[in-house]
């Protein structure tokens, strides 16, 4: 059995790496000729802060899906399915990341926004089905301190992916401000997002 | 010899990844400036929906060369060959669905629909000789129960894609239907697979 | 020492799944509403047939460089730059092999066919620089019947591609077929390819 | 603790394997029926430098993750990030290189130059950072003769870049000359590495 969840990880392994070095194609190179390269290169800030952000939360999920497996000691079917669909999510990420850089600064930029808030709100989710299955079936250990931290951090994802999307109709800096700040949250390790989460929990009690 | 399977595994594990990978290039980020964006998004509907299903074929398609391969022990140069051949179809998928994503609401939807359903009779073909293949040379154990499931499910594969093929010739709402059908018969585990096909051969006898 | 040679294999895997993968990435979709697709996607024949070729190769060059590293047990720096060296003409292949499919049927033909065949005869070299260091080096048991036979099957190599590139000049027909001879004697295991050499060996002789 | 590393080194694997391979999508194929073939393919010589020198710095930066990670044995998420920002400097360098040779021969020489030195520049500083979290957090044994011998080697990198970056504002063939050299030296074995640094150092002394 060991061997199967081995081979899950090598196969989401390969669709993480490539769905994270695949970006760098967007980056087109300002031909010859044209201009002054140098002001060529700084116009294409927007292309670099795209590409960084997607970078980073290609890495972070792929660090969160580790996380995962280094729990999961068994697979099933559907097990493999659900993993299939987390990556599905992994995979569609550069097209709403470039829909959002080209359309951030023009006049349609709340439904970019809305699409983009859209993929990470359902990201969430299927990190959540995954997780409650393999809890579910006993394919974690439930009474580790390890597994218990994961399932409070990714408890909160999908609401607070919500709200990132409904912001969008209030704010759109805010609603990414938060997503960047959801990040940073994800690429701590579960037992200082617990603590973080605690913190909240109790700021909202008094 | 172990370590033979294991980079075959690998290797496959690769293709699959990156073919499954690079769906998403095909979705093109509306330009700016056209027309309003959520409507540019929404008109992009056939895209998302032959990424999807493309998505769902390899995806599917890799679950299914891991449980040949969870079954299969020994690997000789002729098994690498008939690998090969299989990778060859995996590969070519995004083609035919990318010509059927295109023409499928034209007046050459028959010619995109035959080149479709002959991809999928094909990759039919060469599962069952990989399978036939190692089991003719002892490469599994003939009496796991196993195995015998899954020489029915794949058994079946062939005449099924046929008749899909077939179909495109009368209907091709039905013959899209029916390769759905099949997708999801080769999603479930061949426990429960064999089920459904004893069941309709019950069926054909009464 | 075990683990090192490992992440070379997996690294090469990588490489090879993807120069075989992106392949497909060269046909391109007949645009819809120009003409009848059935006679579009049939006059695309040469993309298929060139994408067929280096399907082959890539893969058969996969096959061959699996059986040096089964042979292969230990590794050094050199051994991985010698590897690297291999894998930059392996990533190259689809070049020449678009160059030979574009202008096969017009008048450039021969420098198409020179690159192409050149490329092979590098790849050929590459191989044996690899397979000769492993040997010198003590990484290769050499009193391995395995590793006499590939030492056998490499070494004809440089000069059976040489006879290739050659070739260009006098009938193209007949180098490209001498190409397609030489991928399937490379495909065959070495003990059956050495019996092919030792068989044309005593044809030279008598 | 060991899978945790085994992890990282696949799904790093993958990232180098990619973005080297990606490399030959940027050469493209003379269109057929313009000129002479053969003085075509002269004219991209700009294009097979810059892929092979592209190819020869992902290859050299592959072995040297390679060798960081035979001496890091366990890992934590801070280590994960880290080798994150390291994969990020590995995925960019396509594109600098890419704008360097459309610009090299034009007026736009400086700022390309700039961009390209710059990104190894800070290569160098990630390679660092990767290695000094791992030796400062007691992932390596320290008192590891080969560990020792990275730490010079690395140790060099960033003053050695910096001045690299610094040379393109007085001569750019010396400043990448200087590149090419580095290059070498860090494809060189550490052993030999540090015997290099050491005769530096002398050499400044006397």
């Amino acid at each position: 059995m060991e061997k199967e969840t081995a081979r899950i990880e090598a196969f989401s392994d390969g669709v993480f790496a490539i769905a994270i070095t695949l970006l760098i194609l967007e980056i087109k190179v300002p031909p010859a000729g044209t201009a002054d390269l140098a002001t060529q290169l700084i116009k294409q800030w927007p292309s670099y802060v795209s590409f960084v952000i997607s970078f980073a939360f290609i890495g972070i999920m792929w660090i969160n899906h580790h996380r995962l497996f280094t729990q999961i000691r068994r697979s099933d079917n559907t097990l493999m399915l659900l993993n299939l669909l987390l990556l599905l999510g992994v995979c569609v990420v550069p097209y709403p990341t470039a829909v959002l850089a080209q359309h951030l600064s023009g006049p349609d930029q709340r439904p970019a926004a809305v699409l983009y808030q859209g993929t990470y709100f359902a990201i969430a989710i299927f990190f959540n089905l995954l997780w409650g299955y393999a809890r579910k079936r006993g394919m974690v250990e439930k009474t580790s301190e390890s597994a218990l931290r994961i399932s409070v951090q990714y408890g909160v994802g999908p609401f607070s992916y919500l709200v990132c999307l409904l912001l969008v109709w209030i704010s759109i800096p805010a609603s990414l401000l938060l997503n960047v700040v959801l990040a940073v949250f994800y690429a701590l390790p579960p037992q200082h997002a617990t603590t973080v989460v605690k913190g909240k929990a109790k700021a909202f009690e008094s």
